[in-house]
């Protein structure tokens, strides 16, 4: 087996989604992490480079996206963990010379940026994967796969939400600052940073497209530029009505990612922070706690399970599985073939959508939260 | 120390709730059941009065109020647990005659009612109490007491929700159908029967009042002809905004009250299925636990706490708790004093509110769930 | 219906238990309580049956058997809730006059009164009703049966603990100095106080017996003349194995009474702080929960249910379905018959059962632990 | 940073175990796997080191110890995951080379070689790692920090216990074969297995170790010659005491392993299967939780975290951080120095405590659960 040779871009000292994009590329020892263009300022880029041992360091993107494509054993793959504001122009550069990208969401942080880019991907030949990373967790896969079977039957309700409590106060760290400077993190603040990451596991369990949404948006901190709560109804296809709630000043709320959905036959439910445990109730029976791994899991969960149930997997085996999920891609196409149906990744047209998303709600709340298309 | 006589209109033979009104009249001694015209039917009035064991069973209600205003040692009270359509009519004929007034909730089935009944409580001399029961939990209070010591801060954000599951499919049985016939229960469906707790409960633990609301209202099951879903976002007084969710279509929900309250410097939370906790979070320290007459539970919860902590409390004490307050409100009026200051409940301006409530949700509704004032 | 006309042997003022079991006796109105010796003072018994508003108070519990036995309408049953020491003296007084006893747990403070206690009990035409309260939840019952129809098949294990925290420090008020004089309480302290009741829950839900146990008990707290806290190995007929924790010493327990049980083909859970709850999980499946009145539980639990699912019942209500159990066995000794099926209290032989259990446990803890018969 | 040269005796396909280890050296980058002798069968020690992509692949872990030795770059350090019984023979040819050992647990499987391998270890210049990996979660580092720091008093109780169910029937597959195999895994069946590291993690927490025991071992399924449920009672030095339960036979359990320590001032609990709480009552003050890297936590606990709070790390990065210090403490030993203050694994020290508390376990249950010295 032939590790990918894996490049990065941004994800330097200080950055928090660099480290676990490495961390997850790791888990399965499908990548090697040789190229990087870590930090927009050179000097630092050189040093983080260094200190991660990483074998050809980049001053930025673009002279790394040169200099990789003409290389013999340059980089098949690279992760873009920037900023949103510099992912299109990255991404970009990337994908015209044949080399795929991971790239982290949001897709962009502008609506337009985010249709060239869908054009930029789609005229490539290279892979677009999006770590809309939630949907890596395998008891998300299984509640997807129950969903999908009619185990619940057709879809009413969906609930999700996405609490934080970590900008409930003005906050002057890095993370803190870029994450709601809508230069850089585009229109939406929480919608943006967290509400796309409900969107899309809404759309990824229940397989359905929101087709229009009404969205509260507030920026409860005095001075805060972009929301920092959401609260938005939303109308399915097909008649479904849900619910989400984005936040990032709820106290007690660390990274509380949580969907429910209630068919007519059933409901399912699940928890970002204990994620190990799908919650079933058929309508008229006991309500039962799937595992990981364990009885009543299905395929599409002990597929991208590495330990027995009981040894809990985290945050960063989900991630990884997204990683792994594109690895395998990735070598179908070196081989000229698809990859196997069961491999799934978020794509361009998932972080279009999440995009579309933002802009919906934006829309909607400078519009005294009326009901707008998506 | 004297019972008081209390009477009962409704709450024969397979009615839920006069059963519960009668054993939360019960748990702390303080009433004594001599009275009843427990249905609408003088036969079924007959036997369940006799089968209850109690003194007087009258045919009607219209009779019972006459007759026990004229005796000596007539009731003092009387409990009101009829389909909604009846609250007026039963509960003016007492007002009038100073009889004390326990109602059921919803206040009346419709606007102009309430309204009614709302002049005819303030011209009697008679105390109206509504049983708005959830505000009965010690936890409830203790929630409450926080916010008003400020001890999450200024509100921001309020998420309430009341899931049920036992509308999911077309039910036959007595229950289920006055509760979503309107001439019985009202235009409001889930949104009248459970929305309203949830609308009141998030009332009473924050002390503001909705001022305006979008609601998003379904009737998921085929033929039915009022909501069994509600999704509604909330605009408080002074700027807070919240989301309230309620559902009689939610499988794998019993009776799944929660309430969810974010501050500027703290987050409370309290569900109802489990209600001896509520769970604190201040800003930047741990969550931790408040437990019913236990470490950290303040006067408001332990005056109304009969058990140790450990030794849960339910549904039923919760209940009994307005019951309690209500007797402890009559002695006074008995004597002519004022109840002491912390005794509380839920009032016929409460349930005013109430209706007012659910007349929003159903005008916004049939406006594309645009915003209304409430 | 006649309510039973019932007495209280202690129970005044400051005493936890007796004002439970006059709630318990009200929750379902079958009791009506006339008579009572609240106190072993005859001032404070004065005082507290006048503040009850009890019809005739006694100075004394023997006084009180005399008179009530020769009344026409003198109490059909008495409530025994004094410390553990006067259990004896006082129930033989009832015993033998034909009045049936209701008799806190432990059955008495030694071995000796014990077995004095169940000939008198024999030799009575009274029934003995001892409060194990516990075995009074729904969902205790839903165990037992679900045992009993084999569903977790052959027993292996038995998981019981119940730990409190609030003897950690030396206390000085009434319920901790008596509960801690081996000269009320007897040999046991924690054993005798909670460890009994985890011991009954045990036999009560596994219907298996134990037959020999080794006790490690200390007392932690210096000066403490009775363990408060104890590790016990049991042994049950048949095969199975327990293990057994009580402890008054565990911060952050209030009252967590929780069983496990094991066999072939299944395990059982239950905890008595969350009582609405029993967790089945059937060998190879996923873990449910079954909820008192909810899909999944079973006629043992609905029939002692009062509201429906969701709506948590609790201590009280556990309680009181022991109390209305032994109303069911009263009337129908009153009326000369068995009382149905179905109908189940803990009797004299679980109180012997009982202190015997304290009594190994306390010679197991002499001999350094070694195992003994119980 | 160079990365440790890293070779792995053990660990073909179908283990579990070597799996595991090989992600959990990955996760931070420290080791390269470049050598390995993957399985007893040569065939299949090829295969298996082929599928893994490893450098050098040989048919015997002593082969490989020589010539390892003897290369320029060879292996500084190797992982024993085999079946108990090697675990000895393989590790003395390591140690007498010099080469770091990290070895699974149980240490050995008999108490002989233990005290074998402990002087071998002891003679050696290289470093002895045993993978208690449960000390590796953040959370129990945590545990220990307060309990060191005295925030809970002087211990008095410890719980401790690791039910199972994947044993509750007989198995024939691999895992459950050399795991029920005294010959291979030792005299202890569940004892062995995952008493243990109920044992390990009991004296980890506690800093205490345990001065005798008595246990009450069963195999409770026909046939199975070493145990797969133990009860055992613990006495600690300076008078604490505990129970330690462990099975496999446990309906409902994946891999539960829990631990509860209670002092003069509070209690902690955490629990295996969700492994970023730790709950710590003060005594006299509310229940909290402390999240791993969240408020609250401590530096013990957040130096081996590498997401926010809120982003569950799971089992993998627990046993991650075992290799994580190990590679520390083997950099630190290849400059001559002491590893940091903070950095601990388990040593061979508790590798032989863990077999002399095997040992003494199956010495007590031989003796009808008799107390015995550990």
């Amino acid at each position: 087996m032939t590790r990918i040779k894996l490049g990065m871009v941004g994800g330097g000292n200080d950055a928090f989604i660099g480290g676990v994009h490495r961390i997850a590329s790791r888990i399965d020892d499908r990548y090697e992490l040789v190229a990087g263009a870590l930090s927009s300022t050179p000097e630092k880029a050189q040093a983080s480079g260094q200190a991660l041992g990483i074998a050809r360091v980049y001053d930025d993107f673009k002279q790394m996206a040169i200099r990789e494509a003409r290389l013999k054993n340059g980089i098949e793959a690279v992760s873009i963990v920037t900023p949103n504001h510099m992912h299109y122009a990255a991404a970009r550069e990337f994908l015209k010379r044949g080399i795929h990208v991971i790239c982290d969401k949001p897709l962009t942080s502008t609506l337009a940026d985010a249709r060239k880019l869908a054009i930029a991907a789609e005229r490539s030949n290279a892979l677009f994967v999006l770590t809309h990373n939630y949907t890596g967790y395998p008891m998300v896969r299984q509640a997807r796969e129950m969903v999908a079977r009619g185990e619940i039957g057709k879809i009413r309700v969906v609930q999700v939400e996405y609490p934080q409590d970590w900008l409930t106060q003005q906050e002057d760290f890095k993370q803190a600052k870029w994450r709601t400077d809508p230069a850089r993190s585009g229109a939406g603040g929480s919608t943006g940073d967290i509400g796309t990451h409900a969107h899309n596991l809404a759309r990824f369990v229940t397989g359905l497209e929101v087709e229009s949404l009404a969205a509260d948006l507030d920026a409860f901190v005095p001075g805060r530029q972009v929301d920092d709560n959401g609260h938005i109804m939303l109308r399915f296809q097909g008649g479904a009505k849900g619910m989400l709630w984005c936040s990032q000043v709820a106290p007690g709320n660390e990274n509380a990612l949580r969907i429910r959905v209630f068919g007519e036959a059933g409901g399912l439910e699940w928890a970002q922070e204990d994620p190990n445990y799908l919650w079933h109730t058929p309508f008229g029976e006991p309500k039962r706690v799937i595992t990981r791994n364990g009885s009543g899991a299905g395929d599409a969960a002990t597929r991208i399970s590495r330990v027995p149930p009981g040894h809990p997997e985290g945050y960063l085996e989900g991630f990884a599985n997204i990683y792994s999920e594109a690895a395998d891609a990735i070598v179908a196409h070196r081989e000229g073939i698809e990859p196997a149906a069961e491999v799934m990744y978020p794509t361009i047209k998932d972080g279009l959508k999440g995009v579309e998303f933002i802009d919906a709600c934006v829309r909607s709340s400078a519009r005294n939260a009326a009901w707008v298309k998506v």
